[in-house]
């Protein structure tokens, strides 16, 4: 029934030979104690097989039954309850959390890899994890020794989940209109109360306990705080002892996800515990969020790659039709380059997706781990500048490539029986929550470009430029096209500068293209480095893996790197046309 | 709950003034009589009130509960029994249907716009009425006068319904493998066994029978012949008698559309009757299926418009964020530039495709119609090169439509409550059935223009020139765009029909992008149209339609004609990049 395949060949080829994690890892003296190839590469194997064997079987079960909503609780599907107690045991909800609390300290580029093995298998199940993990980095980053030692190894060892508490009807991408209201209490504590929509795992039953991280306004002030608002009230030991006034008031019924529990949350007077400072908590908040929306851009990556892999299985197998070399016969599908171009497409993004997830993990690590000040600083910068990115992009075509390998199926890719559609159908949410795809375009393109006058950018288009002027080992038409793009995208990001101060519609319209470009110009860079590293390796690579790489870097400039021209020329077409139409002629 | 909308003065403007019908028809002696303007509009304004006051209301609860597989026998959702009767009675089934049998010989220019509005009310129910007047179509071609007298009477007035069975198991795009079995009988009827899937509307319980076209071979014969298959038998006089051998074995179960009877048929020494010549069947069922091609193309288009119409209303009432000019008040998300980037983009490909869908409809009518040879010549070849491309233009851009107004929506997109994510589900199907997308392409590029030798499209390039030469209406800038890009066009497609004959992928590997090329310079030229047309008739027009029309245009112009330049970019790569890629290397 499963169709799981980890590929974690190719995951491992990133990791140890295109971005040469082991030299990066001894850098850092906090990984490199902790972490070396092989351990990595037995963690990934560990990762398929628990995802292979154990999530992945419960994905269209839980697609089927969807989580149920009875006596103000909400309960996952049969088979999910006992396989999160085992995932949780297995140390994956801690992978790459604190070991001083009891996470395990793993790097971020590993953890990306993971993440993708586990979206790869099942949507809905990974989530719960990842929402545990965002919620211990926010707690970590943001709380008191008190509210770590209380809530964090709970959190790492999966016994308790997490959950991040945001909307409000009124209240979606524009969060100063929240109306959760929090008392303060004699004992330090916070009394809240009101109401959330949307909230991801916000009840559901695979933990003992559920940590929300909650954004609401302390009486009397119009600032917005972070609480922590535990299910069950937790004593200073850390135990669990009454409940606490948070509940599901209703679950949604929805298009997709249908195994993931989004929740109604009500606060009734309960207990919560500032995390930072007070009317600061979406700075906090963005700790949690920022983890969110890489890990949301990985779920798009892993529906493509599982989407992918279920499409080539079906084209080599399904005969229809005739090779062009034999009319007589019947070929397997993938004969036929209309079906090869919808699979290339597929595999040429989901592998340069991959490589921008393990850049984007890569620049995280850098940023935490680096004792090089002005290395860590250019990595947080860059973290920063990504991760709005590989939320949109990822997604974007994380949609892209399940509707592309649903075709491949032809009509039976509309029906349920064969299981794709229910990638296109969980895979969709992933362009919406954590943010928009639109919101993200607008804080890559006016915060991390713009309000950065081009910085970071202008110091990473170097980096690019100098790695692959090193090598004469990718046809130099490709880099010409590279660079070529690289220049052309800076200019038009400079005449965006120029032009913002007198056209404040500016960035608001052009966004989503500018993001878009920036992501078919990485992912040509990533091509082409991927083919460098291959040929440069040849002598330790299959010759089929060397090939394959170089003929894929060909597609990839050839059929999919021209749409960044054309989102280009959308950027340069500025606001006027989009701006200038009346309401009333919509 | 429904939020219907018809769009009839946007169809009022194409038929009248656009496209001049009046005109048009005034030279076809058929139509003369039979149609005027004022006709036309009233008959527009019924079919607005049918669907929005009866169709409209059944397609979320439709959805909902699904058609049931109960005893054998299909049971449509609540209410949709009555309302195809009534609707039936309305005589909207037999609407471009032959007089001579019933039908209101209405032009297809017109017929299409009722199909858009059906479509745009239920996908699933609009179905039904669509594969009925198909097969109607189908058998006025090319059955003899006996099986017109028989059968049509009864499908044009909607008492029964028609459906086209053509795919198995093992032949789906490729019809040749299909086993389904005819055998002579004395009395000049065939005997039918073997099992069809995925059949449309297969069985029902909307009408008192359904008559089947069905692909089968005659015993002895590999070629592939047609035959009427009544669900129950029809004698002479047109009365049902008995039940005949064929019976729905089950029902799938879909992503979407699931009003929408989804059958696997089974042929049990059913009688039937031979339409056309023997081995001659896939010539014949082309009639029925270019039919559906078409009205497919009207879902997507349908899908497009009801979904731009939800989205549009939802981003002019949701409050969130702020107006660039007054940061302190919250504002509808209409203001905002990404909004508008979706809303716009679904509006500019939806007002357009409509104009191909008329357009197209125009060149049927000529095609019929004409008394001029050389017209009804030139309107049945560029018919036949427009088909596909309504087909997997307008249902791409209707997925794409689907999914940027669902996006709209933000969270409220995803869940099942407001409603537009069904659009996205629904009108899924329409890129993969009739012919996949990929199918209609190799089609257009194959058959269409390089087998035609490109003779029909230069034909339509020189009339489109020559319609924008003749007014100093549109911007020149605008002009010269469009030009440009029928000269790309041409000049690309002529270095394709160089090369074909050394590259047997070639047209397999490129049809996609050719197609899609096409689709954005032919959207192109009907912005400039539609411009032009309302500039020079401002005297009779409100001021804000010639100002939208012409801002519509530029932002056509500047955010989506530059997807034809990618796309041009991807057919000139050609097949190498697409081909080389080794099976085994996916």
């Amino acid at each position: 029934m499963s169709s799981y395949h980890a590929p974690t060949d190719e995951m491992m080829f990133l990791l140890q030979q295109v971005f040469d994690a082991p030299s990066v890892w001894q850098t850092l003296p906090a990984l490199a104690d902790n972490i070396d190839i092989d351990t990595a590469a037995a963690i990934l194997e560990e990762a398929a097989k628990i995802n292979g064997e154990l999530v992945a079987p419960l994905n269209r079960t839980g697609d089927e039954q969807g989580v149920r909503f009875t006596g103000g609780q909400v309960f996952t599907p049969d088979g999910y309850r006992d396989a999160y107690r085992q995932y949780a045991e297995g140390g994956w909800v801690g992978l790459c959390g604190e070991p001083e609390f009891g996470g395990m300290g793993m790097p971020k580029m590993l953890g990306v890899l993971v993440d993708e093995l586990g979206y790869s298998a099942n949507n809905a199940f990974n989530l719960y994890g990842s929402l545990t993990a965002g919620a211990a980095l926010c707690i970590h980053a943001h709380g008191d020794d008190e509210l770590k030692q209380r809530f964090l190894p709970g959190l790492y060892s999966g016994e308790w989940a997490g959950a991040m508490d945001m909307t409000e009807p009124q209240a979606g991408s524009d969060l100063r209109y929240i109306s959760t209201k929090a008392e303060p209490q004699a004992d330090g504590s916070y009394s809240i109360s009101g109401s959330k929509i949307f909230i991801t795992g916000g009840d559901h039953d695979l933990t003992a306990n559920i940590i929300h991280l909650v954004l609401a306004k302390i009486a009397g002030s119009d600032g917005i705080s972070l609480f922590v608002v535990p299910k069950i009230k937790v004593d200073a030991a850390g135990n669990c002892t009454e409940a606490n006034g948070v509940s599901a008031g209703a679950i949604e019924h929805k298009m997709g996800l249908k195994a993931s529990a989004t929740c109604v949350m009500n606060y009734d007077n309960a207990e919560g515990f500032l995390v930072g400072r007070a009317n600061r908590g979406l700075v906090c908040m963005f700790t949690m969020m920022n983890y969110e929306r890489l890990s949301i851009g990985i779920q798009g990556l892993g529906s493509a790659q599982a989407a992918y892999r279920m499409a080539a299985d079906y084209a080599k197998e399904r005969l229809q039709g005739s090779d062009s070399s034999n009319a007589q016969q019947q070929a397997p599908i993938i004969v036929h380059g209309d079906v090869r171009r919808m699979l290339l497409n597929c595999r040429c993004l989901t592998d340069a997706g991959r490589a921008l997830a393990v850049f984007t993990g890569l620049q995280l690590d850098l940023a935490k781990y680096s004792q090089d000040e002005a290395q860590k600083a250019y990595a947080t910068k860059l973290a920063a500048l990504l991760t709005p990115v590989t939320k949109a992009f990822l997604t974007d075509r994380g949609l892209e490539c399940a509707i592309s390998a649903q075709q491949v199926f032809g009509g039976h890719g509309y029906i349920r029986e064969t299981g794709i559609e229910q990638w296109v159908r969980d895979t969709r949410i992933a362009q919406i929550y954590e943010g928009t795809n639109g919101i993200q375009a607008i804080d890559f393109l006016g915060r991390k470009l713009v309000a950065d006058r081009l910085v970071t950018i202008t110091e990473l288009f170097n980096q690019l430029s100098l790695q692959l002027a090193q090598s004469s080992d990718v046809p130099s038409h490709l880099i010409a096209q590279q660079q070529t793009m690289q220049d052309d995208f800076l200019a038009a990001m400079h005449e965006v500068m120029a032009a913002k101060d007198d056209d404040s519609n500016l960035i608001n319209a052009v966004a989503v293209d500018a993001l878009d470009a920036f992501g078919y110009l990485m992912c040509g860079y990533f091509w082409l480095l991927m083919q460098q590293t291959a040929k440069q390796q040849q002598s330790t690579l299959p010759e089929a893996w060397v090939t394959g790489k170089s003929q894929l870097a060909e597609y990839y400039f050839a059929r999919l790197a021209p749409r960044f021209a054309m989102h280009l020329v959308s950027v340069r077409a500025g606001s006027t046309a989009t701006m200038q139409v009346d309401i009333a002629a919509f």
